[in-house]
């Protein structure tokens, strides 16, 4: 297509050029990259998803910019097999590569789990959605994990007040841990659905959702209830050293929703670096 | 800034270039225009609110593209005020400026309602989602309106079965309409909302939030059941003479949705243009 | 869990009961099931994907409700692989399942393409939109493909104007086709990119960015050029007997897009059945 | 409706239960809010828009729930009048109202200038989206002040090796501020389209689109220019006493975005509180 083929020689290498701003980059690369993955599953399995995914390194002063390709090599080089034990493995790659002291990997997915009916065991798949949030710097990982939920959630004030029905809807609880030894993203998500007026299901029938509705209205929750529930679970589990998990209901009742949100806080080594859930 | 000001006769029209290729376009112009507007009100009064706008021409094959700024000087020309009766008054203008046979206004933007609750009359402001597809043509004018509304929803089978309790949840209402005279977004809103198990509220206080529970256990509906209520209640609406209605319910014990639709059927006089509801 | 389990001739099955208001449904089932599948490749293989899917069936006017659950049975059934020659296999076990006349079935997935770089041959993956909406009857079936693909479009006027430069932009094309025989997704894709300024690319290294950059400047496009092109080589493809073309740029220079659209016109027999674009 | 209307006194009031968990929750309330909100402008007028509002505040570990009614009715009490001046004034009645120690408001809402093009003048609006995250405690209230800028952005390393052209594309800047003093959104807008390759018009007549392409071409930027250009322009304004400025261009050659940001570092004192750019 090109009659002249200049070599990467010939062709000026801005990014490379001296800068003289003074200001470092906190965080430079690629961002919203669709990629399918590869994500280990408990049960010994593995399931293929699609990831959406955000690459960045720091940038010293100097450097007028970063090479935006080598993300892509980095990635293209990679294995597509992922768990949270091995999300740390791209980061000493992308330092290298990147010629960085820190490097980031945020990554986001659609995660499946096959789950059986309460009563009739009829087998269907739920869907949650699955982050890592990992932070690399010379030998040291910072990785945060965090799943979406979705849950069902009855109002105990209507139930109280009513004297037939309760207003219940759909939640959606977002739990983001640290952790010190290796945890199941599957632990994450049961962890959640048991503190739930009840769990949601992909296929259920009539006897199912007979025991469904009855569950919800024997457990009811406020989103106080719901985060503070999840909160005392995530206290019992010893290999998690950091959580922020927050509910927000769609409330069948109101057009908007209700929100609560608990982080531990415990000084700022455990703190979470800034924006690390936010990509 | 520019040392040399070109006129606008010294630069090429490319637009206004012959093309060759015989090959006329349906629609051509801007897409996703924010912009504040004025709507009337069945109270006589007038909200502000923020419209996403979508403004488009047909183009003849002879030419080679249309004239994009002129769109933008329609709208600034426009005087903001809008109701479902003054919509059309855009298209002469759209179609004089762009030397077009055809002109479309689809526009989007959200709509306040001041609402009492049931029992304390607590008051506070519902949104929802108004759309106004607008084709002109010659002196014929072709206008869909179309209205959003949030409903509670309560499960007649859940209800059926379970001892205590049924599965209820926000669910969302689409009602698009053709009339042969004015009929106001207030009174489609109304509609939609008195099929429902119960309507939205932005404030209750303990002793709404009972009543509006109990309304909803009282009157359950499927999805099928609110798009057959809905449909019931247009057909007894002489001035409405196409219509479309589809709800989806945010189930609260599924993470997918349950959806249903109906629409008037009578021949392709009175059928929409194809994509009239899509943008 | 529950001490006493009905079985389901017990329960009461609300859905089955005879309906009074004489309104038959046209479309009711279920909406945005996230779910992973498995599509055939041109080159003989096959990729992993997750797509977000609507099954609908009619529901006579008798009928008080349809069975939810079932359309997850009939998807748990189903085998995963899919191509546009497979998509309509599941249309038969919804009609007989679910005892209708009519079934649609929309499904949306990202879809991937290794492409090399142009110049340096660096290989990167791709991606893309592609959706399928089937409507089966009898023993017909109405099949809609449609790709979205982001190309480069670089403004004719801009370039024939400035001194210097050109402004250009990524863009998406979305390309809906009805055909006669079977036609890859890759092959509508390369049509579309063959008729933008360039393609898009994943990895390109600077040899490669210097060709994707001259050859943009080299084929400046308007979104009425884009789907003019696009809509003559559609024509040359006999197997295509409906189209429509959308072009939609995320303008440089404005932060409002520019939009075309070409539909093809040949009756109401090949016109899309309303809707089947929209969901 | 209802033939019994209970007093508030006579139903059972949930919330205020004393909970046994121990565990206090950081915010709870109501998030997704739409409202109608007034903004003051620079020019002395203001202007009507509408909002997406998150209201929470803290809750002690001993209460069960939060009372979500009263937020709505702070907010109805509330003049809609806005600017980064008054927005601190709803967080006292917030604390007030719920009885809670800290209060928080997430507001955000687009903003539109009217803006001349360059060469002849001719007048439109532009949109934007500002934000305001604002936390109230005892008498001390900490407000982060966030803009969303679209502009052009051309790539120097494109111009450098192309014999012609340089791919360009829209990208969008955020700049979140601390201040220690009034400062106009309409400020921080300017500030950022100046550090750009060229702001964004929403009307262009062709002298118009001469120029803005040749300035675009002049002024090339990386995203990494592009916020240390903004970060240097920050640092010369005393009143802005902590910043972050992301860069992400939508790349007119690749289907995934580049992205750089810098965030002022000076101890934990002037950080912002976890999350509080988030929501």
């Amino acid at each position: 297509m090109l009659m002249h083929m200049p070599t990467r020689q010939e062709l000026k290498d801005t990014q490379s050029e001296r800068d003289h701003r003074g200001i470092a980059i906190d965080r430079v690369g690629i961002k919203n990259l669709k990629y399918p993955i590869r994500v280990k599953e408990k049960n010994g399995s593995g399931q293929e998803t699609v990831a959406t995914i955000t690459l960045t390194v720091d940038l010293p002063h100097e450097f007028k910019g970063t090479h935006m390709s080598r993300f892509l090599e980095v990635i293209s080089n990679w294995g597509f097999e992922l768990a949270s034990d091995s999300i740390g493995g791209i980061l000493p790659a992308l330092m290298e590569r990147l010629d960085s002291e820190r490097a980031h990997i945020d990554i986001e997915f659609p995660f499946f789990i096959e789950k059986e009916a309460p009563v009739t065991g009829a087998k269907g798949l739920m869907d949650y959605v699955v982050r890592f949030n990992a932070t690399g710097e010379a030998d040291h990982v910072d990785l945060v994990t965090t799943v979406e939920v979705h849950v069902t959630t009855l109002c105990p004030c209507s139930k109280a007040i009513s004297t037939r029905g309760a207003h219940n809807q759909r939640g959606v609880v977002t739990l983001a841990v640290r952790t010190n030894g290796f945890v199941w993203v599957e632990d994450l998500i049961s962890l959640v659905e048991e503190a739930a007026s009840s769990e949601l299901y992909s296929l259920l029938k009539r006897p199912d959702e007979k025991a469904v509705t009855e569950r919800a209205y024997d457990n009811p929750v406020f989103v106080e209830d719901l985060v503070r529930n999840i909160a005392m679970k995530v206290k019992e589990e010893e290999r998690i050293t950091w959580y922020r998990v927050e509910a927000e209901n769609f409330e069948s009742i109101h057009n908007h929703n209700a929100y609560a949100m608990i982080e531990k806080h415990n000084g700022d080594s455990s703190s979470p670096s800034r924006g690390s859930g936010e990509e």
